[in-house]
Order: structure tokens, then sequence, then C-alpha cells
């Protein structure tokens, strides 16, 4: 038996902002199963902003290739297996791009124990909250930052994916939270439903630092950084003695051919800060532990985390593009036929 | 019995790059010494390069106006006492300006004690090695980015005060240290003298980034910036996973009316780096200790300080002025008449 699977590839590398037609769609036939190997069919796929700096250059991985399937976290299940780790029904989530469906030998593919991503939580908080976007958001507070209760945290890309677990990892470790959104209903969504104290709508802001500091008036002693540029530039000139900044993302550099960067370096040295970068995986051995903690939040309701479904594997481009048009309103996945 | 004192003072606020009619001499009559109080005669200023950022704008204090005296540190010798921590004779050091004389209550005013400053240590050393060039160059290397043993420590502007006293902390240490300099002469002495591996010399290199990649191919663990800009982005491509960078200054910004900055934020996340901004005061608890072992090093010949001795206090705009030519071999000093 043979079965073929789609997935999307890379047809140009972008030029600033991505175009769906730097995607194409391209179908293939899934290698036969070896001993060993597990045969996978996705039924949800996140698309990430980040990516983006993947297709244009070398960065935390090499530049992708035009012909190479786009990067992805995917969820799926287990419908064939010659390898004794997985059963045919196993959930699952792995990281290999866009695809229907796939053939692996398991490495890299990591079951989703029923004890975390059971009932009231959904396997899709593998690519959510309990995963790299929501990991992130706790490491980036939690571990870089070192957020204490009674500071003042300001959070960019409030209403995004990871911007919103940070709003309220903060909020639940007893922070003073402040975002940064790009519209009144996003910043409306980050104090209502993230429970941030106010947040920054900097669209309609011509001076973001005055915008900030009218909202943190005693400084800003933790900046999560997803944004970059003149974001990160405005929070700079507003942190409070020995601030902390952690980014985890530039997502405003990343459609520019040339980044922009930072102007207030000096800042660095008024303020006593320290600006520490870091991905998720920097904290794998914690990874546990703090799925727990989050798990435990979510259950509770003091963790929402906010999704964007989208239907049909043929929008993966369309979704993915629309994000630097600030169209979404949390992660984006999207639901393959086999999604429920 | 009135005494008369000349100061440097600033006549316009420098716009880019510093001229020496920036600055202009004046004579004040000095108040009468009054109960506690002390008069001071300086025998040694010190012209640096991070007082151009007081006189453009507000930084690590506030922006100095025309008709105040220029900041500069100041050994001297306490020609008048009615306090009685000070006697006649004692020398002293102080970071109130350009000027040959003053009145003081003793705030600020520090006593050098002969243990330390004593021979074979020069007291000209409690504005260089022992002050705050040497200090800021030692709790940069070893607080602050905390470099260890083994460890390639990069080092910028590493013919200047701060820089070449980095060198030799680094090299003191067990580190493998590569400087960045301004001219060949520069970069043969901070190899020959001061101990380096290797030192760039930026002018012969249209692309410093590849200089960086030459001389230290394992990649950079400590960077410790005194310039900025340019120097700094090329410094943050080629930092080692985890990389620490300390700034202390960014001379390369000073005479700009706009900042430059950094671009390469990005490289923040895939190389893991932190950056930390810090000033010398911010260690002050562990001053004594820390002059302790660098007169130790002073003494058994692993830590030379160059010092620049510039005769007349009428020279001193003309000294400051060519700091940023690029002109100086280390810390220039001016030795006023009384100077030995």
């Amino acid at each position: 038996m043979t079965s073929t699977s789609r997935r999307w590839v890379l047809a140009s590398t972008p030029n600033g902002e991505p175009k769906t037609s730097d995607f194409e769609m391209a179908s293939v036939v899934l290698p036969p199963l070896r001993e060993g190997g597990i045969i996978v069919r996705n039924t949800f796929i996140s698309v990430d902003p980040g990516v983006l700096d993947r297709l244009t250059r070398d960065s935390y991985a090499p530049q992708l290739r035009p012909g190479e399937v786009v990067d992805g976290f995917t969820v799926g299940v287990v419908t064939a297996s010659q390898n004794p780790r997985f059963e045919v029904g196993d959930r699952v989530t792995c990281g290999n791009g866009w695809r229907e469906s796939y053939v692996s030998s398991g490495r890299g593919v990591m079951k989703l124990h029923p004890k975390v991503f059971g009932p009231p939580i959904s396997e899709r908080a593998a690519i959510g909250a309990l995963g790299v976007s929501g990991l992130t958001a706790y490491f980036g507070v939690r571990g870089v930052a070192q957020a204490r209760s009674g500071e003042t945290v300001l959070v960019s890309s409030a209403a995004g994916a990871v911007g919103s677990t940070a709003i309220q990892v903060a909020r639940n470790l007893g922070c003073r939270v402040v975002g940064i959104a790009g519209s009144e209903d996003k910043a409306r969504l980050v104090v209502e439903d993230l429970g941030a104290e106010a947040c920054i709508d900097y669209r309609k802001e011509p001076d973001l630092s005055a915008a900030i500091a009218r909202t943190c008036p005693d400084g800003v002693d933790v900046f999560f950084d997803n944004v970059g540029g003149k974001t990160l530039d405005a929070a700079l000139l507003n942190m409070s003695q020995g601030g902390r900044v952690a980014i985890s993302g530039q997502v405003s550099e990343y459609s520019r051919v040339q980044p922009r960067g930072i102007r207030a370096v000096g800042e660095f040295i008024n303020r006593r800060i320290t600006m520490t970068g870091f991905v998720v995986w920097d904290f794998l051995p914690q990874f546990r532990e703090a799925m727990a903690e989050m798990r435990g939040w979510m259950v509770s309701g003091q963790l929402v985390f906010r999704e964007e479904i989208i239907d049909g594997f043929e929008n993966a481009p369309a979704a993915f593009v629309g994000l630097f048009r600030g169209e979404n309103r949390g992660r984006r996945l999207i639901r393959l036929a086999s999604g429920d």
C-alpha cells in the first residue's frame, strides 16, 4: 500500500514581507514503513511568525531553501507503527513542518501523555500553552528575567501566542503587568481577558516611549520582548535601574531586508540594564516542572491560551502571511481534515 | 587672605565632535575657608572620553550646561584644613572637574592612603589603574562578565585607559585575550606590552567582523566594550553560545548627534548573549578588595598602566579633543604646575 501526503514547501525566499506566492504545495508518495518507523497523520499545524527568520537567513537554524518544507509545530496521531515506543492511536507532537502526514523513525517525535494532555486540556496545548510558545513565555519571564512579585513587567506583542502567555505568567507571579499590542481590540483583550493592568495600543501612540512612561510610572523592571526595533528602544528608555530584558524574538525585524536594530544602547549603562536572548530549548531539563505548573494554572482558569483555528491545510500560507499584518488574535493553528 | 583659581568651563554644548572652542577658562576667587572646610591644590587632572556624553545630553548624570565646570578626576594636596578628617599635606582624589584648586567640605574627597598609594605606586594611580578607569576594567571583566580562565576575551579600545587595563586583568585571570585598537602602533603595544594574544587594527580591516572571526576562531566568550556602534555589532556576530558583553562606555556614540546603535540584536537569541551595562560605582563595596589585588599585580609587574602626561592646565581642552581623533596612548593626565 502506498499513500501520498501533501506538504507546503518554500517556492522562493521572501523579500521583505512574505506573500502567499512564496509557498507552493507539493504532493509526495510517503516512503514504505520500515522496522522502527511510524506514520503520523497530523491533526493541527501551527503557523509562527518566528519562522520568517528561518526563511530569509541563517539564524537559530540554517536558512530554509526553496523546495524545503516550511517549519511548523504539529500534533497528530500515529496511524501505523513498527516502533516499540509508539502504538497506533498515540497522540504525538513534532516540529517537522507543514505536512499532512509523515513517516519518521520517531526521533524528535514526542508522545503526548494523557495525564498532561487529557481532559480538560486539549492535545492542542502541545503546540500552545504547554508547547513552545507557552514555555517560551514561562521561561522568559521566570527563568531569564526572573520577574518577582511586585515588579512591573512589560510585554510586547501582548496579544500574540507568546506574549499573551507571558502576561498571564507574570500576573500569576504577582507582578504588575502592562502589555503593548497593535489595536484597540487587542489591547482590551489583554486587559480584560488576560488580566494586565494596562495595555498600550501602539498604533495610537505617536510616542511609544511616552506611553510606556505613562503606564509604568515607576519604570519597567522586566521587559519581555518579541518585537525588537523601535519597540525595544522605547522600552529601554523606560527601564528601571537594574532592569532585565528577555528577548525571545524580534518579529519587527524578520520582514526587513536590513534589521533596524536599537539606538538606545547607552541606556544599558545609565540604567544598568541586562538583556539576554534565549530559546526555549535552553530550559529543556525544566520542561516537566514548568508544564506541571502551567497545567495547574490552566485547570484553575489562571491561564487561558488564545487560539485561532483556521480550517484547511491549503490555508496555511495565507494564515502565515496574515501574522505580519497584525491579523491574528493568539496562536494560529491550521486544522487538518482529520483534526477534531 | 584671598586666593584665585582657574577652571575650565563649558562655553557651548559640542555639536558632534568637540572643539577646543567649546571650552573657556575662567578665574574665580575661592570662597573663604569655613569650619569643616578644606582647600585642595590639584596636581593632576584626567581628561576622559566618557565626559563628552555628559556635555551633550542627560546620561549617567544630568547634562552639563554652558558655564559649568568640565568633569574630570583629580589628585591633589590639601593646603589648608579646618576639617578634622584632613591634614595639610594629605594627598586626596576627587571628581570635581577641571580646576586648579578648590574649596570643599570634604564630601566626595577621598584620602589616598600611603599603604596603597605609596612607593612603588604613584598617587596618580588614584586616577589611573586604581581609580575609576582601572576599577571599571576590573569589575567589567571580573564582576559583570565573569571571565574565567581559558575563555576568549575581546576588548575594544584596547590601548585606552580602561581597555588596556581590561586586557591585563583578563590575561591575569588566565584568559586568551584579543584587543581592538585604532592603529598599528597601538595594536603592537597591546600585544607586546600588555600581553594580548592578538590585536586587530580596525582601521586596516574593511570587515571588522571577519577580523574578529580570524583572531577568535572559537568565538568570543566575553566582550568588554567601551566603543559601541559598529564595533559592538561586529563582536555580537562572533560571540560564542552564552557569551557575555559588558559595556562601560559607548565612545563611538558620544560625538554623534543621533546614536547609531546596533543592528545585530537577533544574535542575542541565536547565540544566547547576555549584555549588561554598568558603572564602576555599582561595585563600591568591593573597591578595597579589588584595589588590593590590582596593586599586587602592579607591584609584580603584571599590570602596567599607560599614562600620557601633558603639562599645563591650559592644555586640558586640546588633550580632551584629541581623544576623539585617536591621538592618545592610554590615560591622558594634565600635570598642573604643582604636580610632580
